[in-house]
């Protein structure tokens, strides 16, 4: 490859996936010829029955689930929307306290908000300088009136893998329902849903090469959940709507790829991003990395840049082709630093100078050098136009 | 043709329809080139936002709406839901009552019940004989804690228009938002934004030959309207989650080239409609039309045959390769007989006897004649086999 420009390297695959040709190809018959709305009752709409059965099949295998458990959704927002609110509608009489992370999606934590303007009491659990949430301080937090507790599988901005097999074990024991946002963990790293006890999981098929405007949430069996949207009797009535064929066909495909492709990939990935992760640290002075070294997604790299502002990396990244992010996709254009970063102690400063490189299934070790190559001038272009960095503040962070 | 069997008639376009080949070519490049989530900054996603908008605008072009006035969802059934549960939370302080008509799609029925439950009060207006929602009997039904009047632009069952015009015009004229699902109306008769004055409209690409799993909510500027789903900033903060970019450019497509061809679409259907209307109530005696003759649909017939049971006669229908329904896709599996026939005065025993063929794009003069050959001897057998018709009992309906 030498010093040549490469054509585009998209480290940004928390943010969305291309779709697989493999996935594509099997959703396409169902855009025309097996168009049929499987809740008809004629032969088409009988292909399409089978279809979505098939995908739900495929998926509660990637889980480990039952495809009882599986229902389809429009994706991780409606899923984590519909475990919360559902949860909370349903026991309310119970109780009026939940549980969560500080550092949820905002899929989570907007609506945990607005239960709180409804006279909800929730506790949001710290993170450790990882990005951790501590076994201990959940068993502490739960009350006789905590009806739900929600923590995140894996974050999206700094890539830190929860001990969620701890925290769901805390809550079966203490008998509170539990769910985990799995959008950045599912296709990714394993999930054992009869090892995990989680009661609800939701994930989301745009993250794992998979197609967008489609998810699904696991609900284990027998454990109560009201709708969230209202209608017709799809999903054994819990999920109206004329079901999203194609879309669910590749979800069931894109799960069942990742899966069986994960072991090899994951390896790969994780060996990409611990080059990514250590010619950065040591290429570039004043930078630290942002969640853990070891409980961390194979394909998340997060770094915090002193002296720079993460908006401008990414307008020079962009005109070196290179993807990527600063946070999360669904925050950019906010103006307020992540609040992950500042969960795990990044001060307002040093949060606006983080970057994120995410991986995935069609990124190379050549992109991975390109990036370690253009990235340290890009670095220290910024630093120059600093006062900060000029007035010979060096602290390291 | 002479009285070869067809391979497949579909006549349940109501229910769904194939996605067209210039809507699914517009389509795939975003399942993988330009794969790129809209929220990001770097040019890829770029060409994402900018599909996304045009989309929008072609939309909007195809109502005669502002580009700024839709908003994309998963579909019909969310707009609905969102439209309805969004209005209610917001003016709750000025009011708890509701109006709606008794043959709403159960996306709009089943949000009413649960506001029911939670203390609101709904009026359910009646209709006549041939689905019709009197605009006096709005006008009596509005009270001074009116919040919201729901009333569909046409019905998915019987196929009947309604006065849209002058029930919008009734609620604007005594400040109370007005929202109406067109779900069925969209994509195949005029909707004039800028005429008619509703403050919403839900629709839903798959009803005219765009794709499933996306729809949009128009929400007139200016009108206030708490979200549904929580989370991200996407849709100007209003709609969360990662935008279904193949779905919502498959949407834009759909709606601007149904618009295009309506003046002569609508006319051949209308023709097709007549032809099986006329030809299936002058040769099966017992039979009526639902729904009105001329504020109808112009793919939509819907009748009711004396002395059958309309889930038998669809089996026999799909022996013939010919695809009907006796009702909503979405109320199939159930054995309640259909609320909109019940509201239009028909007996539970009719009510279960009715058949619904709706046309679409693909459908052929060819296709209603063959239709019109096997039917009559298929409704013969299922009569042959009726003890009430055996005994004698042929009161016409």
């Amino acid at each position: 490859m030498g010093n040549a420009e490469l054509e585009r390297v998209y480290f940004d695959n928390a943010a969305t996936t291309p779709v697989r040709d493999e996935v594509l190809e099997e959703m396409l018959p169902y855009f025309r010829e097996r168009y049929g709305n499987p809740s008809s009752l004629y032969s088409i709409a009988g292909e399409s029955k089978k279809a979505v059965e098939t995908a739900r099949e495929r998926l509660a295998n990637a889980l480990n689930a039952e495809p009882g458990e599986i229902y389809f959704t429009s994706g991780g927002t409606e899923s984590d929307n519909w475990a919360i609110a559902g949860t909370a509608e349903r026991a309310a009489g119970k109780g009026r306290h939940l549980i969560t992370s500080a550092i949820e999606h905002h899929g989570i934590l907007n609506v945990f908000k607005k239960l709180e303007k409804n006279g909800f009491e929730v506790t949001y659990l710290p993170v450790d300088a990882e990005g951790l949430v501590s076994p201990e301080e959940l068993e502490k937090a739960i009350r006789p009136d905590t009806i739900l507790i929600s923590v995140m599988y894996a974050n999206n901005e700094i890539g830190t893998v929860q001990p969620i097999d701890d925290l769901a074990g805390i809550a079966a024991a203490r008998g509170v329902p539990f769910h985990t946002d799995a959008v950045q963990a599912a296709g990714h790293i394993p999930i054992d849903l009869k090892k995990t006890k989680a009661d609800m999981l939701s994930l989301s098929a745009h993250k794992f090469n998979g197609p967008k405007g489609v998810g699904a949430l696991f609900i284990r069996k027998g454990k109560p959940l009201e709708p969230f949207l209202l209608g017709g009797h799809q999903e054994k009535g819990r999920r109206p709507g004329t079901e999203n064929v194609p879309g669910i066909v590749g979800l069931g495909k894109a799960a069942a790829l990742a899966v069986a492709e994960m072991p090899e990939e994951s390896a790969r990935l994780a060996a990409l991003r611990d080059r990514l992760i250590d010619g950065i640290l040591g290429g570039i002075p004043h930078t630290r990395l942002n969640g853990s070294r070891t409980k961390r997604l194979p394909g998340n790299v997060s770094v915090a840049f002193e002296f720079i502002e993460g908006e401008s990396l990414l307008l020079l990244l962009d005109m070196k082709n290179i993807c990527a992010s600063s946070g999360s996709a669904c925050t950019s254009g906010s103006l307020d630093p992540s609040h992950v970063l500042l969960a795990i102690g990044l001060p307002h400063e040093k949060a606006h100078g983080s970057l994120r490189l995410t991986l995935g299934r069609y990124n190379t070790a050549d992109e991975a050098e390109y990036v370690l190559r253009e990235l340290p001038p890009l670095v220290a272009r910024l630093r120059d136009m600093s006062p900060l960095y000029k007035a010979g503040v060096k602290t390291m962070i």
